[in-house]
């Protein structure tokens, strides 16, 4: 499979780790964000959203959304699962992941910032505040989710499921904004269970081959 | 089933739609948005995350974010399905309904206005640039997938699906935002064939007991 990826992408980010965790190799295509190349006439062939990630299987569908190219990586590959069996399970692991993808990541990602910046005219400060105000926002729905007893080593039990794939890019997100992240401690205490695995430490944008 | 809704909430909407698709009846229970009921401590034993909508099955689950529960009652009444068969056609169908779940509805829904508002202090004009903007940039997308030969008479094929639970509301929104919907005739077709259908108009807004 091919994945049209950026480093620092946390929708990228979250697929990477999803294909590491269910053991499946991939061929990166690099796609630069900053540089508006999703934007260009020649990726729109390769996604007409105009977004990262895609992932073109082996027998050349186009998947696009982060997290609709997990369920059919879930469907495909169910070894290791990303989702639980059962049914309330899996509800809640689809809930914490679109918590993130949802109510935090659209508020913080790259054009949005943009929009604040170039039309809306905001300084630094400001951006920051939206920002941060809007992990606190999420991260705090977040924590008060995970303080439940079916949180366990990771977000939902005791292995990694696709809200895991979700969290840690936010995180990384909001660590690169200096958020203040003490308020959440189920939440960081799940973090670094995850950055102990190998799938999750290989996912991370530093060590991408289009990293800056 | 119990659902936790605000008439004019699109996340409720969706939701809403999608049980009477299944057929499906529910006990709804108003929770004004504006009135911040659901920031309210009383609301936070519903649900943690503080959003609406929020389904609370017979069987005393509580299930949050639209798209987690439109999964849940797909698999627990499978027919009428609003999701194909197909891996791909699933794939599609959740691509579609994330496009309108996180890159249109995230930037425009009350909180994000609240705070263009409030704390950055924008005029009518400059909210109401940024509403039809971020319309703009989404339903453009929407449009370009939809031109695809995979959408028929609905988002996707001839029947309705998750998609059309979602491209509904947002339509309802950007009508109520006077946004140009003219370079969308796929997108407005769609919508058209959407509201022939009984599940769909008596989910809207206007039609709901807690409509102002």
């Amino acid at each position: 499979v091919r994945l049209y990826t950026y480093f620092r992408s946390s929708a990228a980010f979250r697929v990477r780790i999803a294909l590491h965790l269910k053991g499946l190799r991939y061929e990166p295509h690099a796609v630069s964000l900053p540089r508006g190349v999703h934007r260009q006439a020649e990726y729109a062939s390769v996604n007409p959203q105009a977004l990262v990630p895609t992932l073109v299987t082996d027998d050349g569908l186009h998947l696009a959304q982060s997290l609709a190219i997990m369920e059919y990586l879930e469907e495909a590959h169910p070894e290791p699962a990303l989702l639980p069996r059962d049914m309330a399970g899996k509800a809640r692991v689809r809930s914490l992941s679109l918590l993130v993808a949802c109510e935090i990541h659209p508020l913080n990602n790259l054009r949005t910032l943009q929009y604040l910046k170039r039309e809306l005219k905001l300084g630094e400060d400001q951006v920051n505040a939206w920002y941060r105000y809007w992990i606190a926002e999420g991260l705090g729905k977040l924590e008060a989710e995970m303080r439940a007893p079916l949180t366990g080593k990771f977000s939902h039990g005791d292995a990694p499921t696709m809200a895991d794939c979700c969290l840690v890019p936010q995180i990384f997100n909001a660590k690169r904004y200096e958020c203040d992240l003490s308020p959440y401690p189920t939440v960081m205490r799940v973090f670094g269970e995850c950055m102990k695995l190998d799938a999750f430490d290989r996912a991370q944008p530093s060590r991408q081959p289009d990293a800056e």
